[in-house]
């Protein structure tokens, strides 16, 4: 059976978004795009917006399950806890609706798709294009966010063998 | 006209809650308690637990302002990150039914009713009985969202001057 995965590559200035559907080795391109929480808005309202733009696709599309980056803290600690909570606010409106949600590190992420784990975004929009040609994501978010579903739909049909 | 303030601490194992009323310069305690998402479950569904309770405190108490902690990156980057998210949590749930939410520097909402910005959590707790007689907050999480709650009932009452 296919299963309908939501890709989301969260952020406070752009959150992309993917839908594909996988069935063993299949991959098929639903739809994906950027949630644009407005620059002049308070940190909380922006929040507000990931989340009510998640839950439309959650609404519109009905995933099976969510698959989002793993954040660590990097050299810039501050960058982390603000993507921190846009991610915290997107995982809430899946998981709510009861969607499960698998977390992936950002290397893995790309060795999955690239098999090297350093790619950089030229070289996992080639990847994304390649596994799936309808696909024509138009900014960096939106290519990531079709990776991180590509990535939990290779990683379930390793599993599945 | 009276205020309805809603003073969150957030944690993901613990988050501490609290309902007042604030006019002028009185206080009213209305009620408070803790969130306690389950600790085996996944970081996706406590931080659904946080939301889903902070939701209802909103339905129930209808606060009119949300006030809450900024999260610093302080020496554990690791800890802020995870606080960052039961954070966004938190606020989302206010943020998309509009209650306004505003946000304290912890040595700020210590001063506000301490005055010493370094206050330890049972200096907070004798404050809090102070200002609330009618307060029994049983843990220190309970303690510390009431103590937020206050802390912006006497930033309004000062800006009001």
């Amino acid at each position: 059976m296919a299963k309908r995965i939501l890709g989301i590559d969260p952020g406070l200035l752009h959150t992309g978004w993917a839908i594909i559907d996988a069935q063993g080795p299949s991959r098929h391109y639903v739809a994906s795009g950027v949630i644009l929480p407005p620059k002049n808005e308070t940190m909380a309202n922006r929040l507000a917006c990931i989340f009510r733009g998640v839950s439309e696709i959650c609404e519109k599309f009905s995933p099976d399950e969510l698959s989002i980056e793993i954040i660590f803290v990097n050299t810039n600690a501050k960058t982390s806890l603000v993507l921190g909570q846009a991610r915290a606010a997107a995982i809430v409106a899946a998981a709510i609706r009861e969607i499960p949600v698998f977390e992936y590190e950002p290397n893995k992420i790309k060795k999955a798709l690239t098999c090297a784990g350093h790619a950089d975004k030229d070289q996992v929009y080639k990847m994304v294009k390649m596994f799936l040609p309808l696909a024509n994501p138009k900014t960096p978010d939106e290519s990531d966010a079709i990776a991180i579903a590509l990535a939990h739909a290779n990683s379930m049909q390793i599993r599945a063998f």
